[in-house]
């Protein structure tokens, strides 16, 4: 349908074998063939999430799984800390207000990361939190949040850890488990380079026991359905599920075993590095501030002066046939951003500094245009 | 994947050009190409309603829509009339009362449709109700109510009528327009004959006002977006939608265009008369309380004495591979239906009724085993 190179934050590339799988025949979502095919993908879900607990699948956007992930486990009134930082801590924000959740908000500063000091000192301050909302790689600012200490900080307080790696998982450290991650989602088209439309979570035991005391769960997603439907057997969805999706999902996750997890996350941390070195090359600079927090799955880069963002990314689109991402919400046209995830390798990121050279110096950027991807052939042939 | 024929009431047997569709190529779903095929579907889904107002596409199963549907439109607090009288009916009236909205239930007996008449008395016995629930076509006990009849009852009223058309639309006459309703909404895996993953869901002016007054929408299926996102440019969702299920839904959709929306519907009309028949002349008997109320997509019939839900379906499955569906709530083990929708022809009821004859033989029924499918045969050949 269309020959452009996706290096977006998500979603992203889709191998011709994921995109083959989601043209199986549908099979019946209570029979027991499906069964076998959603326990294949939850296990393999939660291998992905590294923990012991079930993994559920939803059929929804990254979002349906931030809101399950709230709505289910604390009641309205309570109270949330929500770290933002970026329009997606922002939304985990909105979704806790929106629920009639008392949200008291660590108002990180875009282009920064979470300081665990300073979520000692805000859980210190208000006793009564029921859970912590992070997200772990925010997009919107090309930052990781530091996942291993706020689980340490989490570990001496009651409330729930809940955490957003819908753009991380399999392509950044996340163990849930050891991290001590109660709450832990992700999406389909992000690092897992399945294509979109669904959302997976995973619950331990401190968090199902939360479910138990929230009176209104939202009906599609309320949790205890997903967990009751999925041990009845043959295991299965409270509702229809994107039976196709969850094919091309499975096909998509055993891409990922057969590189092996952590050889996918060690793929993207170099892709990140080789990203920012090209970057750098051209003239670039990075927007989070400082390189150590810079994400390992998209490059977000201060716009040069004098180019707009539509200049800059239709001329990339339209004549290199490359789509790259916008600013968002008040970075708009002060930021652009380049997503290297899912089955990221030199060959992209090649194609993406060369487009984006000869693009700078076609907008009229006094630049060294082969300096990109000349920095990607060094970095990758070391 | 699998060479069993799928008589369910959904999913249904999915064409492979619509199968092939959904392995294209993953494009941004804020980019120009997807607007265009996002209102391509979306307006072909208002034709499927016939409605002059806009449509809009859910990631997610036809119970995302139901939700959807009510939490937009009441608020906490205010009044529901939930028609019941089959599990979907009782779905609406549990989505009711989860978002704490009074829900005065006209409890439909199963098996039979909603009286007009009580439904007038209902309303006029509660002026303060914001809204009615009815389901279409109840497929728990095969039956459809009368749509066009209680449309009349609702103009002179003021509340909103929601209908649930997610086993109808496509398969049976809903003019969404004439009728008078104000939200109606589907889902992409019954008579369309498209994967599931997607719901389709149409609010007129009344029911977006009525959105207006209303404080508290749930995040992920909030309307109030849907439609912003929808008249942007490029037009899109708001949170990432399943881009590959919505390219099966444009197929499937094409394919219906292709025979035209009414002989479509009286297609399924012919094959939903040719079931009957079918199953009469077997000797089963009609689980609704009369055939004039009979579903025009699911046949539900009473399980024949001395025969167990397991034994008949896993013998008709295993044997003869063809998928039925059993009883739901409190009529399992008591009924079993047989679904006819989407892609049905003379074909599949050949197959399905000669399945049925030689299943029931070899359960030890005394039974006339070619009856049902030569029914078939006559019933096609007038």
């Amino acid at each position: 349908m269309d020959d452009i190179l996706m290096m977006l934050p998500g979603p992203t590339n889709v191998a011709p074998r994921v995109l083959r799988a989601m043209s199986q025949t549908v099979v019946n979502h209570r029979g027991a063939k499906f069964g076998e095919i959603y326990t294949e993908t939850t296990e393999m879900m939660s291998q992905m999430f590294k923990t012991e607990n079930q993994s559920y699948l939803l059929t929804g956007s990254g979002t349906s799984a931030m809101e399950a992930a709230i709505a289910n486990t604390v009641n309205p009134k309570e109270k949330i800390i929500n770290a933002t930082g970026g329009k997606f801590g922002d939304r985990l924000k909105d979704i806790t207000t929106i629920h009639g959740i008392n949200s008291v908000e660590i108002p990180v500063e875009w282009g920064d990361v979470l300081d665990p000091k300073i979520l000692t000192e805000t859980l210190d301050a208000n006793e009564d939190t029921k859970a912590v909302t992070v997200i772990h790689n925010e997009t919107s600012t090309g930052v990781h949040n530091p996942l291993k200490e706020i689980g340490k900080v989490m570990k001496n307080y009651d409330a729930l850890l809940i955490v957003d790696t819908v753009s991380s998982l399999g392509g950044d450290y996340v163990d849930v488990d050891k991290y001590g991650i109660d709450v832990c989602f992700t999406g389909s088209q992000k690092c897992l380079a399945a294509p979109p439309g669904l959302a997976a979570i995973t619950l331990n035991d401190e968090a199902w026991k939360a479910t138990e005391n929230v009176d209104s769960h939202t009906y599609y997603l309320n949790m205890p359905k997903y967990k009751a439907k999925g041990n009845s057997v043959p295991p299965q969805t409270p509702y229809t599920p994107g039976v196709n999706s969850i094919y091309g999902l499975l096909e998509a996750l055993k891409m990922i075993e057969e590189e092996g997890l952590d050889n996918s996350i060690e793929r993207h941390i170099k892709a990140a590095a080789a990203s920012r070195k090209a970057a750098k090359a051209l003239g670039l600079e990075l927007f989070p501030k400082s390189e150590k927090i810079a994400s390992n799955t998209v490059t977000a880069l201060k716009m040069p002066e004098g180019i707009t963002d539509s200049d800059l990314r239709n001329t990339i689109r339209d004549k290199y046939r490359v789509e790259i991402a916008g600013g968002q919400d008040h970075l708009k046209n002060h930021v652009f951003r380049i997503g290297h995830l899912g089955t990221i390798s030199y060959k992209e990121l090649a194609i993406t500094y060369t487009a984006l050279g000869m693009t700078l110096k076609d907008l009229g950027l006094d630049v060294d245009t082969g300096a990109g991807a000349s920095a990607i052939a060094e970095f990758y042939s070391e």
